[in-house]
């Protein structure tokens, strides 16, 4: 593992050096490979659908994992759109002339070497493949088992292109010991490795952020929340719910409890019921909750599950200052939303609550790279430091301070 | 130690609500109990001074250690420097629509609770505390065991101005348990402590990057070059050169090595050496240094180390290209210089080399908050993530997106 790991920080040396041109050329070249060996992509991605039907993994997981011809040309469109992206390093962030005549420039620059550990979707391997690249960046990439053979020949179809513009093939790396014991050798390896990016289940994350030596940008929880205001605008509440909890239910994004101002659950909550009836949503409310409309009851616990499901808490607060104490005890500092036209209210609901995302007046779904205008995404981060939710290309980045004297001394 | 963090915390959202004048009024006011309290804070430092007596410590150590009058003036001074800083949190960093008109906004906000790990100089306690302050965060504060008694009344006379005005003393807290064990238990402590600055020796930042759960921004290990080019202007050479090394050879940002042209070794070396002999450094070398002036030999270990002291390390190298690949060998990514009138090989240096301060023609000492014109700093970042070099106040800060809609869902 060392060697290898010596091998990619040389390259990302080799990497970092290469013109906006020349990697938006190879990234053309990469998109194409894709496209040229879509034959062979295919035959080994079946490997890995005979194994998830051997290891009976459910049909959401295998449409996940399934490629076809369609599904590669994608993953091709993805990587040129990541081409198309704005050179995000040599920009000049900020730049100053000090006391003692020094021209100082803060200028983005790579990261180095960054190991991304994730699951399931094989289009993540050229995706993150793609951004780090575009960033100037070494990856070592370590998927889920359950697509072993479609990354093998994804990176390889994207090794080839390196190789053929006389670039070390690490560049585009799988970690090679592909387990739980490699993945602890490779977050100790703070001297190779400048980054780690888990995404994928709670505990993995736990783990690693727990264990690594490594500096480690998360991809987690979102317990997030909307809270009706006693001054929102009816006609926003329901659709907006609706959307926030059952448009992708399995999202971080997704909501997982409304709370609702006292003053208008009387109003509201017999229409959410009905509303998220039609949805099939399960919902669970307070004590005062159940008072108005017939729910199941609503643990503690319960506040504190992402469901990642059709599944929603319901809570009846006294105004926001509740709203807000709610939130700060439950939430995980994703994304948190107001519904109001009151802007004092409005403001101190955004200014108190520590999120990476508040938002007045819209559904917490928007937390995304996407919806953001970034182009493409790295993830959405949950730490509070270096990257905070969406995250994109410039996130694979850091800076350094380029100091022009003529001749100084202190 | 999980209660007292709890109520960290929990501060943590009360400070972040001060408005900046609020957080300027109360600054000056710590300040002034300092001034105030002069003669307690001698009283309590003199019982540091005479366990350093029992404890054998260097001079120099207790020269850093020692308060009198006019040092507990300077403090107070710093904190009124510090008030002055341009308000921190709240800026907005940028901001526009999206294609869903969404208005986003990227605000700078605290980054929470903060613990800091120190050595020494007990100013660092109220300037340490002082800049927390005016960021919006919470400080949990481990000093040296040797300035125990002075950091104690530094705090208290602190945090009395924190009682005066209602607010939690825990804003400015001093670690409980102020052992090796009582840190092995904060920086697990992620559910409550956001980030983790350890200033001082390699041995305990190695041990707290290792182990920490918490994010983590080191303080640690400057090897720092000067390669002196062909085209080097020679009336700077010696100057630039002595300034780096013996300025403060004990300080992070001093020249280790200095490396030279081989096609101008011959000339240049000698003056060197006169140079360097006037401010008694000791002087090691290459082979080819060594057929040229009279040195000691510098091993391979040599130039791996950070003396701290004024022994400087030289080496021939035959181009540019040889110095930034010693540099990349050996180098710490902390401070680089290239003295050369060549535009493109002082180019190359600079793009080349992964250091958080790239230089030419100018001394490696000018890599300090201070000399940048941060007005303050927090110290020099040897990470690449968040905050990497001199660190201003702004890296006590961190920043969440603020979204305001009109209704929308997707």
């Amino acid at each position: 593992m060392i060697e290898f790991l010596k091998k990619a920080k040389e390259s990302s040396r080799i990497i970092s050096q290469l013109t906006g041109k020349e990697k938006n050329r190879i990234l053309f070249q990469m998109a194409n490979a894709l496209r040229k060996n879509d034959k062979s992509i295919v035959e080994e991605n079946k490997k890995d659908m005979i194994n998830a039907d051997k290891n009976d993994l459910s049909s959401a997981l295998k449409d996940r994992l399934l490629l076809d011809k369609s599904r590669i040309n994608a993953m091709a469109i993805a990587i040129e759109e990541i081409a198309a992206l704005k050179e995000p390093t040599g920009r000049i962030l900020d730049g100053w002339i000090t006391d003692d005549d020094l021209k100082i420039e803060k200028v983005s620059v790579p990261i180095g070497v960054i190991g991304i550990i994730y699951e399931s979707r094989p289009n993540v391997t050229s995706d993150t493949a793609a951004l780090c690249f575009k960033s100037g960046n070494v990856c070592v990439l370590k998927g889920g088992k359950e697509a072993q053979y479609s990354n093998e020949i994804i990176a390889k179809c994207l090794r080839e292109v390196l190789i053929s513009n006389n670039l070390p093939q690490e560049i585009i790396s799988l970690l090679p010991d592909a387990t739980r014991e490699g993945v602890a050798k490779l977050i100790k390896m703070d001297k190779f490795v400048d980054l780690i990016v888990p995404r994928g289940g709670e505990a993995l994350i736990k783990y690693i952020s727990t264990n690594s030596s490594v500096p480690v940008i998360k991809h987690d929880k979102g317990q997030c929340h909307i809270y009706v205001d006693r001054d929102a605008k009816m006609e926003n509440v329901i659709r907006i719910a609706v959307n926030a909890k059952c448009q992708r239910p399995g999202v971080c994004n997704a909501m997982e409890t409304l709370l609702i101002d006292e003053s208008i659950a009387k109003e509201i909550l017999p229409k959410i019921k009905v509303a998220f009836d039609a949805e099939g949503t399960l919902l669970k409310g307070c004590s005062k909750t159940q008072k108005i409309i017939s729910v199941d009851n609503a643990t503690n616990e319960d506040y504190h599950t992402e469901y990642l499901a059709n599944i929603l808490n319901l809570k009846v607060v006294s105004d926001v200052d509740e709203a807000i104490s709610h939130i700060i005890e439950y939430g995980s500092g994703h994304s948190e939303s107001i519904l109001s036209e009151n802007i004092t209210t409005a403001e101190k609901f955004m200014n108190s609550i520590d999120a990476s995302s508040v938002y007045v007046n819209a559904s917490t779904r928007f937390t995304d790279g996407g919806a953001f205008g970034f182009g493409a995404e790295v993830g959405i981060s949950t730490n509070k430091l270096h990257a905070r939710g969406p995250m994109g290309i410039e996130g694979l980045t850091t800076y350094k301070f380029k100091i022009y004297g003529n001749g100084q001394s202190r």
